[in-house]
């Protein structure tokens, strides 16, 4: 049914004719042909509501690069947004809610979206991606970790120092942790739809994960993704549908993840593929994990880089099945479109 | 000659009594009498810059909490601005360099300077504060690491992305490398020039090294520190002067630091202290590692996150030398001195 399911085929450790790869926000504004869609979009929530718009954009990088992997275009707070909290974004400053959560009260008074009802734009998108891909590479749906999620919505913005929701969780853990329950039944439903609806893997997005002690890591955001594994569709139609767990700045705590149950574990640049490949590879399969701005570098250099990681992944040289190529963090908006392209091309080039 | 020199034993792996205690950014804004004198002064430069009111600010902190170290205030980007770069402050915006250096010709005119001229209002006000002192407790010199440095003085400003630097350092590894070896004998040369004007320790600050791959870590920002290790005044008066490096997210390379030659590693918060003295603490001691957000929670919490990491450092309870306690970085500006104090004598109480 899939023209090229290599990508699913490295993530299950099957055997694969080359190493796979797709971008974390590969549709993005590093595109100018996204930056035209997105202004006649408006706002960039309204080009996530658009599911014709949100699906010309999720298939443009296909368009110019030779790609194994196509990803829902939406936002990771959409789930936040369906809940009531006034999602929307200002120029330089990130995302804003107008209703930031900040106490037990406020916390008990969320509901859970039904996916299919509230998120239906985000839905309807997966199914229309999913069929304007007519099969052509597999579909990746996606979500926010619970942890990241509520982040945002007791910051209310993006912040640095994390003061609001550190305070919270370090002088009311029960308050935050009935937040996280809630957002862990609401991911699990989102990410459950998006299955429904065509996705034919998803990812976890842990985004600030890695900001927390070891300890709360485990208490705060490896213990609801783990619990959302677990309740998620695993297989459709006979085929397995995989999960990759990606939290940045998480090397340290690898044996700890690879226990949440994920197919795969997405890395970011600051650990070696070799040593994470020693250290949990033969559990999960590696999502990554080049550092994004390589692609300031010169095609020369990307390709340099691209074969170091390829081969610290590899047995001494030799290209095995259970990596799939990516950047270790999303695409930065700077970046010029053809040093992606010869990076997605070296990728191909140099592991067959 | 010093009344408390508990700090220095637990550096350097000698009995101690109890566990010392000092805090990053201990001289600051969270501090109402800071922030009177910081008005007074006008600029935050300006106060660097007038040897009393550096003492006087420097001091603050030691009559507020029993604390077992004192630290020069100063800022890190000292030795750019001797080398011409122009830093200012901006409010909301943090440091901003007029003159940012990008390229091989701006960092070839690039000259060393001789700290006790170009900065000696950094010696005058060391050598005042040692003097203040009286001798109370050990006085810490600091400095930005030369991958620090480089990253404010490439960027001419605070940033997320890190494109300038990162650009020229995947592009033009021998442009970056210039800069470095010139930061790395400047740095050297500053931190001499406080150990002969009466630091009793120094400690070099990279901030930035934990954005980098491992590879580039070593060649960009580990291999000038253990250079400026190097070349250290390491004994003064028969008695040695210790050094501690700290860079923030490193917990995965602590194996390559250790080798680096300093006395002590600082951990932030993201790393286990039964972990870090499993993997390396016997080669080194120890600083730190409370989340600094942990200020915000309740003196009772505060309490109990004191005594784990104490713990987690100890022979199954039992209180050893080699770990000073700090936080994982510099305390926040919008915390409760109060609850610093908390910490402090937690650290005293539990250790004892």
């Amino acid at each position: 049914m899939l023209k090229n399911d290599i990508f699913l085929r490295a993530l299950l450790k099957q055997p694969v004719e080359y190493t796979p790869v797709w971008i974390m926000r590969q549709a993005g504004r590093y595109l100018p042909e996204y930056r035209a869609i997105r202004q006649k979009a408006g706002s960039f929530m309204s080009l996530c509501k658009n599911k014709t718009l949100a699906c010309e954009v999720a298939l443009q990088p296909l368009q110019r690069f030779n790609l194994d992997a196509a990803i829902l275009f939406s936002d990771i707070l959409t789930i936040p947004d369906a809940m009531g909290l006034g999602l929307h974004f200002e120029t330089g400053e990130g995302p804003i809610f107008r209703y930031p959560v900040r106490d037990i009260k406020a916390v008990r008074s969320l509901e859970i979206p039904d996916s299919e009802d509230a998120l239906s734009y985000v839905t309807d998108a997966v199914s229309l991606i999913k069929k304007t891909l007519n099969g052509s590479v597999p579909l990746i749906g996606f979500s926010g970790s619970p942890w990241t999620l509520a982040t945002y919505m007791v910051e209310g913005k993006s912040t640095k120092e994390f003061k609001l929701i550190k305070g919270l969780m370090y002088n009311e853990p029960e308050t935050v942790h009935l937040l996280l329950e809630k957002l862990a039944a609401a991911v699990t439903d989102y990410l459950n739809a998006q299955i429904r609806h065509g996705a034919d893997v998803v990812q976890i997005f842990d985004t600030w994960g890695g900001i927390l002690t070891p300890e709360a890591y485990r208490e705060f955001s490896l213990q609801y993704m783990e619990r959302i594994i677990k309740g998620l569709i695993r297989q459709r139609e006979g085929r397995e549908i995989p999960v990759i767990l990606f939290t940045k700045n998480s090397g340290l705590w690898l044996e700890a993840i690879v226990k949440a149950g994920a197919t795969t574990v997405g890395l970011d640049w600051t650990i070696n593929m070799a040593d994470a490949r020693r250290r949990i590879g033969d559990k999960v399969s590696l999502q990554g994990n080049m550092d994004p701005c390589l692609l300031y570098a010169s095609p020369t250099r990307i390709r340099q880089e691209v074969k170091k990681i390829l081969h610290d992944f590899s047995d001494g040289g030799k290209i095995k099945t259970g990596h799939v190529f990516n950047l270790g963090h999303g695409v930065h908006p700077g970046v010029n479109p053809d040093n992606v392209c010869a990076m997605v091309d070296a990728v191909h080039e140099f592991s067959q």
